[in-house]
């Protein structure tokens, strides 16, 4: 980064106490969002979506408008100057001269990270392609906590893709700090969750279970965090079609849960969750946007350096620099940022030297070399 | 609705007394605007238009600006999760968890009623398709009250498509509730004002007239309303072509007009008024449009409630609750919100139930039932 | 102009002493920015955008909001009424009833005028066609000046599209009111200078030396202003690619410059500079676009008339009213908004009446009349 400014690209960029900081200043919102109504007069704060998401960038601008600052930005990369070639870097380069501020949506993996290299303030990824999306993963937290009491000692249902779903990734990778998580891991054969995070969850010693069937999984869980099944996913759409209403939450579905048990949904929904389970009292999808707001108001806060100081929490340590690839290697994946950013260094680091396998610094692609 | 909040779908949801109300705020606020630049400081507006409409999204947004709040939204379905296939019922429950206010365009008939049905906040209807658009006819009435002095007692013309002209069908509606309006309808014949209408007003004592001629018409008028005739509307394009320049106002055919004649027109404008009639003082179409404004702080303050508790007007009464249709009878509007949204129940209320005949709750279709 | 308000078209329209006020005024904003922080309260910017720039949108916006405004408007014609038809004229006529001043972009050269004559609040040029872009002229002039100590007494060498870049030849408009100001024009045989700038730079005894080269040119420079070379300029491609690299600036190239050359460019680069060069201190051009909200900053308060009264420069004159043109003559210019504009009469000025030359009001196209 260019000067000493925190850029937020991936939920584990936070320690887990500057997590519960922000839980902790989401709820001091909430009791009396009066106080907090001037705390950022004056700052501006760049949305800069490069591709279109509704409600991820209405929840930051209203955000920056309830702390009692002001918004610019554009809304798709139509409206943007992307559209003549500009690069992402260019792009930071200018609006981190105008704004205090900015959070970032773009379709390509590592974009966020490539602008947090050139920008002179605080840079929060609003999703990064397929890659991550940590304030969607702050407002499933903060909804967890609240609806439970607690982040530990439940039993978590993931229901859906698994394979694909960047914000069940964000969400696994965020509750192993916690203590006392069972999963349960349901989805069809195809859209498992990947080897690598199932040894991961294994070698931490969580306690987890796979299953194809939503129905017989429901009774013991405290959280069903559901999310959609694209058609895409499939190689053969007959199977599609078979499997797709088995992990459609239906309120027959729900006569078997708990009383209290909470469903959550990244949103937006397309026919996942039935509309009759809105009026039920467990569905919390909608209340996930309520707590999403407050935690990025508690984020823009802490970004810009408007919360005591005495309450700053521990930040992650930084990493130890690993050693990294020299030659020619490129990324292999297709939707990586560094296939079209202008100039843009191919760049690596060892993730297992001895191995060859190296990572992407920009979309985190594991590659190999002989 | 899910709270009790009050929205605004139809220029009928708000009752006389109240739309005097209304007019009496915004001529305050043309007296003195800086006593209210401040009343909605910490409110936000959303605009959420998922068709673009450029004067009625920036006269709302500047109309919250002036009074001091903020403004977030989106300006094309293009820029917003729609394009996901986001139904509008959760669009409204997300953005009602970030705003304040909401002001929603949407190009299908009885959407903003759907989105009323879904919200914690206040929707003014900003225009579903060919249906209502409330606030226009509100900038209509405070325009018609500040150049004639009154809103009784006047010959009002109205040139153009009487038969889908949305705006048309709104105004003589609001003006029936006052005294003394004698109709000159001015139109072709295939855009004669529809067969209902006309009964109408012919039941309710109304004076009026129809004519294939404005030229002739205009001596008599008052207030002269033009609107435009599209192309598509015809069959034979040759019948378009041999009509189209008796429906435009020119310096020309004002010359009979009276002195105080007040022309206006909702726009944008195409080429139904010369733009040579601009100059002349009785030109009042961009009058229209800071009459607008006005009207629309005075209603956002108002359906905030920051207006005074003793000057609240007195509510149209909450409607008999009327027969609804049980059944499988589907609405045959093919623009109905109902036909698009997803797992919107059909839902149809008596009009008159011995005759079968059934009015479409969203768009206001009317349907038989054998 | 409809009232006595004043429109910002061209850079021609400041004169030398308000240029250097608001440059002053800039110096201010940087020193003590909380001083103007409240500056534009109450007041709002529409940015209207009929084609998308988000560089100078967004500059214009924070200018607004950094002065404690607020800003409303539309980035693309898609999300404007005029894909309805709405001439440039009523589109102003509506937002200068909800705004206190308007920065309008416009493909069509003109188009800036046009609005300026239908105008009640003071319009900023944000580009129109090919034509003028005055805010970034004068975002270059304070570059210079902060970067050199002066204006005058400077080696400029100007690089890439001489012929079509509309910067350009404002830089070079603005530039001749200041003494000492060395010309190096570095082009390709094909984007030269327009002969009729170098015939005014020879009139008005300007120091100018044109040359292809850019490397040996690079020594003497105290500025060196980049531009793109556009590939669709050249009837012949593979002349295109023969050149195009010795018109883009290296680190190589750099070697032999001076220490404290100021490299400048409009933005957005596509590849006519080099990423590399980002990193050396002489890189001015974000840097400009820091100068260039700062100078939106002064030019706003200054046409909203917060600056001090007697700080106010003096205006150029008035020009002399030329013999305008009667008759049926036409614009050449496929490019002028007087072919677009519904009902917009044509109209010319004299240039030189005995040789038939005339002015295009809109877009300065000269036109031969015999």
């Amino acid at each position: 980064m260019k000067k000493d400014v925190r850029s937020i690209i991936n939920i584990l960029d936070l320690s887990k106490e500057e997590i519960e900081l922000l839980m902790d200043t989401a709820d001091e919102i909430e009791k009396d969002p009066a106080a907090f109504s001037e705390v950022c007069r004056h700052k501006q704060l760049a949305t800069l979506f490069f591709e279109p998401s509704t409600r991820t960038r209405l929840s930051f601008e209203s955000a920056m408008l309830s702390l009692g600052g002001s918004v610019l930005g554009f809304s798709s990369a139509n409206s943007s100057s992307a559209s003549k070639g500009e690069s992402v870097a260019d792009t930071i380069e200018v609006v981190s001269n105008y704004a205090d501020i900015i959070a970032m949506r773009h379709p390509r993996e590592g974009a966020a990270y490539v602008a947090s290299l050139h920008s002179n303030v605080p840079v929060v990824n609003a999703g990064d392609g397929g890659h991550f999306h940590p304030t969607q993963t702050m407002a499933d937290l903060l909804t967890i906590r609240r609806k439970k009491g607690r982040i530990g000692d439940i039993t978590v249902g993931i229901c859906g893709d698994l394979k694909y779903g960047r914000t069940v990734h964000s969400l696994i990778d965020a509750l192993q700090r916690y203590e006392g998580i069972r999963y349960v891991l349901i989805s069809p054969e195809e859209l498992r969750l990947p080897e690598y995070m199932i040894e991961k969850l294994a070698s931490e010693g969580a306690e987890y279970t796979e299953t194809r069937d939503l129905e017989t999984a429901i009774p013991d869980l405290d959280v069903l965090y559901m999310t959609r099944i694209q058609k895409e996913r499939f190689l053969d759409e007959a199977e599609y079609e078979r499997l797709k209403n088995s992990y459609v939450l239906t309120e027959e579905k729900l006569d078997a849960a708990k009383p209290d048990l909470c469903i959550m949904h990244p949103l937006p929904r397309v026919n996942e969750i039935s509309v009759r389970v809105d009026e039920d009292e467990r569905a919390c999808y909608f209340y996930q946007t309520y707590c999403g707001k407050q935690m990025r108001m508690a984020l823009i806060m802490y970004l810009l350096g408007l919360t005591k100081e005495d309450e700053r929490a521990h930040r992650p340590a930084g990493k130890v620099p690993a050693k990294m690839l020299e030659g020619s290697a490129r990324c292999a994946n297709p939707a990586c940022i560094s296939v079209t950013e202008q100039e843009l260094p191919q760049s690596f680091e060892a993730v297992d030297e001895a191995a060859g396998l190296y990572r992407c610094v920009y979309c985190d692609e594991i590659i190999k070399i002989k």
